[in-house]
């Protein structure tokens, strides 16, 4: 396995597995990698000649108040999971090698990026469409890799891809989870014990929506007020949001019906975690 | 030469063209073709093996109050024109090729874009950059041809470039000029008689810029009066701006010293017409 830090040597090691006519695979990350990015890696392995992880935190995606300073770096812990995984290159840049000046060039996806998240994190979805624009032109890869988890970064990225004619195909893979249902994610590190039990509320209010939905209730503010008692009954979270969305436009639907997608955004303490599940209610 | 009208044959084109190691040029314009274009066409055909002009008026540079429904489009001159030149592809494609749906993602550029041609055309460059990346993605160029009369322009792709790690490289070709010295453009056709004899007059009030600097005046704002005078003399022309900028940051600057650029943007009638100088003042 390679380790690039430089843009330079990405690109001549990506070229040469290129002119050999391997298929490049893409996952990008931000480190503290766990099961959920394994699951990705796999993925690109299997249907890839050529895999490339990146390991970058962000920091334009990052609000002022938010976690960029402490977010986990455990460089050595990851370097080793994308060895064991069959990672071709892992691609470990600087802040500076990524943005050497102020940035002023920006890819933003207007609409999707409005409900959800993007309320809760002005500029956030701004900076995810960026980097990974720089990061794809860098690589340049055939397919990229992204978690369901964020299903509103991915949904965004798909978008992004489709309106610029990025030459690029990407893949959804399914949220990971433990075994009591939490989604995992590299925040869940940032839990006390007591914190990590209640944060198994946020997979058992998603699975009584799909219960719900399967018993065919239609109202969302009826699936949404459950969803909200279950999550209240936790003193120690506190929700962002409960939402119900058309899962193309992401936008609130009344009526449930065709491909929706729940989700739900909280704080335990100062960690921020989010799920979802995407489900297709069919007519009714 | 090839002529595609989709996304699909250019790519696939372009990659038996790749695949032969050849080197892609790419020459963006909006058509109604004239010798600046001609002089883009040439400089890619001298430096590449395969030279792509893409013609297409792209609607989301213009304002609603602009031209874009009056922008010639002469076609068949145009493919003639390609076709002398050698170039290899000419891609025509529609609006809808281009634009299937709403278009919700968008590249911007900051600062760069606030002054000049920025302050009258709000939109105008956010239109330009995204579809460059556009086209850019669809004909994964190794190198693009841009004009220097549209100074402000090229200034803003080649940070775009450099801001998203695109992978081609930007050649900013000289303005090509009448023999009395009007910058060559598609809009010069809009112009009567007597408004084309007046149109000589912006280049004359660059010249007398060109002048007063190299005679080693270094106050910004006595030169922008003498060009001014000097159009304000011919009734027909309506000031937009005239301004002097540091060539780098595109923003005024009050002592003329090192490397910037004069640009000046008029009305004739109803036609909008735009020139610059790139000059060096060295110290002062």
């Amino acid at each position: 396995m390679e380790i690039a830090k430089t843009i330079e040597s990405v690109k001549s090691l990506v070229k040469a597995a290129n002119s050999q006519g391997k298929k490049i695979g893409f996952v990008p990350t931000m480190g503290a990698l766990h099961i959920g990015h394994i699951s990705l890696i796999k993925a690109a392995v299997k249907s890839c000649d050529f895999v490339v992880v990146s390991i970058f935190v962000n920091p334009t995606q990052f609000g002022p108040s938010e976690d960029l300073e402490k977010y986990p770096r455990p460089l050595e812990k990851d370097l080793e999971i994308c060895r064991k995984n069959n990672a071709d290159l892992v691609f470990t840049p600087s802040p500076k090698e990524i943005y050497p000046g102020e940035n002023i060039t920006w890819v933003t996806v207007d609409k999707l990026t409005e409900s959800l998240c993007g309320q809760s994190r002005p500029g956030h979805f701004r900076g995810v469409t960026t980097v990974c624009t720089k990061l794809f032109n860098i690589v340049q890869p055939d397919i990229a890799f992204f978690g369901q988890k964020d299903a509103q970064q991915a949904i965004v990225i798909k978008q992004m891809v489709t309106d610029l004619n990025m030459p690029l195909e990407i893949v959804i893979c399914p949220t990971v989870r433990e075994p009591d249902g939490l989604a995992v994610s590299s925040r869940n590190q940032y839990l006390s014990e007591q914190q990590r039990k209640d944060a198994a509320y946020i997979f058992k209010s998603l699975k009584k929506c799909q219960e719900m939905i399967d018993a065919g209730t239609a109202n969302a503010q009826k699936v949404i007020t459950k969803m909200r008692e279950i999550l209240q009954r936790v003193p120690s979270i506190e929700i962002e949001y409960v939402s119900i969305v058309d899962a193309e436009t992401l936008q609130n639907v009344d009526k449930i019906t065709g491909k929706i997608f729940t989700a739900v955004a909280v704080k335990i303490g100062s960690t921020r975690l989010i799920d979802n599940i995407l489900m297709d209610a069919g007519e009714r």
